[in-house]
């Protein structure tokens, strides 16, 4: 029998809908499982024990508040809490105190979710790593930017937290850190109360540990009723897609992903080969212009008068980037990105999804890196669903996720079929 | 001789930098008009004026520091700034502190403007109205959400200030205040430090007294250095588009408009009568379902914590419209404006600009309202640059916009020969 901070969100729900937990029970669950791993792992800038256990007592004696009701959940810290400080990773910030929740923690809170604290971020969402570290192996990075996020969930802490993705910033730590990421069709889920780095790009993201956990909660984060995936998953048309840069995955990576491509079609699932347009070779560098152009413009306040107090990586990358980006190339890259964007649908009109890489492999050893963005940044760009599912184990024995596409507008019917693409790998 | 809270921002420069103007002189004459005109307009609901002098005293002591060397400016109160209070046009914020300025606060500072304070926005910038009063007549609406900036820029109390436009929040006040309002094409101006309403919709709104500053100030927030209009405007080909709802305007304003276009024509433009394709219709109403669903999601907060001090206006109307949207009609409407983006250019690839209304007719009597929005909100929605230029004088004296629109990321252009219009009917 499971504890409870192993549950998944939707296991631990209907456990207290039965009766048999109670969300005090949880929270004192996953706060001990905190209080045991976090030394190592280091995934929270901000706990509040307390009010997460003042939250749940009142939960548990009063009615079923929503489809969240008593679930412990983590938020990036990049992200605004009434009631917790909001620090985005940088020093400028230590101990600021936002007036208002962002939109999805209030729409969280309103769901019956206990906020356990506030996960690490690299700076500003950027490059320059925070304190996390990998939790299944120490000597890591969890990925970025969503580092605290991501590890928290693959360290059983919480069962869901929020991330965002403006790259590859929940993708990547989610496949580094073995659990599911979602990245949701661009303009779905309200980013209202979250540090802008370029809003062309930025969504929220989703870490969880099952596929019906990440449908809950983004129906929560939708604002509408939740509404089960259907009881039989359905077998999707898969588009096995190699990108142009297979060449730059670790070899034992390609090697997994050829076989999963062949695995599900000897399963029974219709598997052709994607190709895009080669045009799309020039995605990620637009995305580059694009989000340094937006990102420079968006942190003007931080670089004229705290400049001291911005990394240097931050600094010589990203910013640097972004004042020699002048508008002209930015509306350049930007209509290129929304041509592609309209292009993608026939590339692949004949499939349901696509299959690819997350990230180039494992977790790369040390901590002054986040790992390579290329295989997240490139549909980051194109604004269709993105789910990365821990279904490899890689040389080192860390996990590896696989990543499925769905099209622009349908990310129920991704998570759908992402369930049968899971099954059948497993 | 003008004063020098009469002038431009673009001739403040000049004066400033041929040194017969001081920053500390022009700012002490924008504050005492402000004295003078303020017990009636109300445009204000923050005003720091040692903070302004002791700026321009620091600026008149240094070098140049850009574009806006001197220039007074103000602020919608819907924006951040970190030494001032924004309170959002709600009781809820009254007071609150926020820690950064939003980027359009900190590109302005960082061109040499000087921030006079916060003007009155709607609350939340939807409709329940402010305080402030039409600088033209004290008994009619300044318009809103922009309430505070258009009428400031009217009544002469500064050359420049930041709106925002969701629907009509910047070409409405800017044609009931008769001073220039651009709402430029979606996505170009960060709106990052400002309180979004509806996402999707929001961009930043300038008022300005002059095409030459709008142009001017344009440059500044993109973050690129000014480059002034060429010396001579283009004469356009016009396109003049009564839309849909043309019997709903005032007979005098459809009736300078119809003479607008021929006076245009008997000065040498090409005028053509565009009419939208008839799905166009249905324009307004998607915009109102996609921007209620956002904006009631993303103030999820305040409605959970905070309802009793949300006004009826808001709860009754934008609150339980965006509570009665599901996502799939969310979803439905905001595919169909995407489609209605891209099949505009066919309707008007022959000319250069459409001519049209900014407004039904002059500024209402009352202050309970903030007008008809139909003849903005249907540009809003389609993420065109729109401009509003004070060039008509209605049966009551009032100022009466005409809205010019232009080609989406070619608002240069649409500056460009807007002044070619203006000056042909001066």
């Amino acid at each position: 029998m499971k504890k409870p901070f192993e549950l998944t969100a939707s296991e631990a729900t209907r456990a207290i809908d039965a009766g048999s937990l109670s969300a005090t029970a949880l929270v004192d669950s996953c706060l001990e499982r905190i209080a045991e791993r976090e030394p190592q792992v280091e995934a929270w800038t901000w706990l509040d024990a307390d009010a997460a256990r003042a939250r749940a007592k009142s939960l548990d004696s009063g009615p079923r508040r929503g489809p969240l009701h008593g679930v412990p959940f983590g938020i990036k810290d990049i992200i605004d809490t009434f009631d917790m400080p909001t620090g985005y990773g940088s020093p400028i910030y230590a101990g600021s105190r936002p007036a208002a929740d962002a939109a999805c923690v209030a729409l969280t809170r309103e769901a019956g979710g206990v906020l356990l604290g506030k996960t690490v971020t690299t700076e500003f969402a950027n490059l320059h790593p925070g304190k996390t570290r990998n939790p299944h192996d120490p000597s890591r990075t969890p990925g970025g930017s969503s580092s605290g996020s991501a590890a928290a969930v693959g360290a059983l802490m919480v069962p869901l937290a929020i991330g965002t993705q403006t790259t590859a910033s929940t993708i990547r730590p989610a496949s580094y850190c073995g659990v599911y990421g979602y990245r949701p069709t661009w303009g779905d889920l309200r980013c209202s109360g979250v540090r802008e780095a370029a809003g062309s790009l930025d969504t929220l993201g989703l870490m969880a540990r099952s596929i019906e956990d990440i449908a809950l909660y983004r129906d929560v984060l939708l604002g509408q009723p939740a509404s089960p995936l259907p009881p039989e998953p359905r077998r999707p048309r898969i588009g096995f897609c190699r990108t142009s840069r297979w060449d730059t995955l670790e070899p034992s990576t390609a090697a997994m992903l050829e076989q999963a491509a062949r695995t599900l079609a000897a399963t029974g699932a219709q598997v052709t080969e994607i190709v895009l347009p080669e045009e799309f070779g020039r995605v990620v560098d637009a995305h580059r212009w694009v989000s340094s152009f937006e990102f420079t413009r968006n942190f003007r306040h931080e670089i004229a008068n705290h400049a001291d107090r911005i990394s240097t990586t931050l600094r010589e990358g990203r910013i640097r980037d972004g004042l020699s980006c002048s508008f002209e190339r930015y509306l350049e890259s930007r209509t290129f990105l929304e041509q592609c964007r309209l292009r993608l649908p026939d590339a692949c009109s004949h499939v349901d999804l696509l299959l690819t890489a997350s990230c180039d492999g494992e977790a790369p050893v040390g901590l002054n890196t986040t790992g390579n963005p290329y295989f997240s940044a490139l549909w980051t760009a194109l604004h269709v669903p993105c789910l990365t599912a821990p279904v490899f184990t890689g040389p080192a024995g860390l996990p590896v996720g696989v990543q499925l596409i769905g099209h622009r507008n349908r990310d129920r019917d991704l998570l759908d079929a992402a369930r049968w693409v899971v099954a059948a790998l497993a």
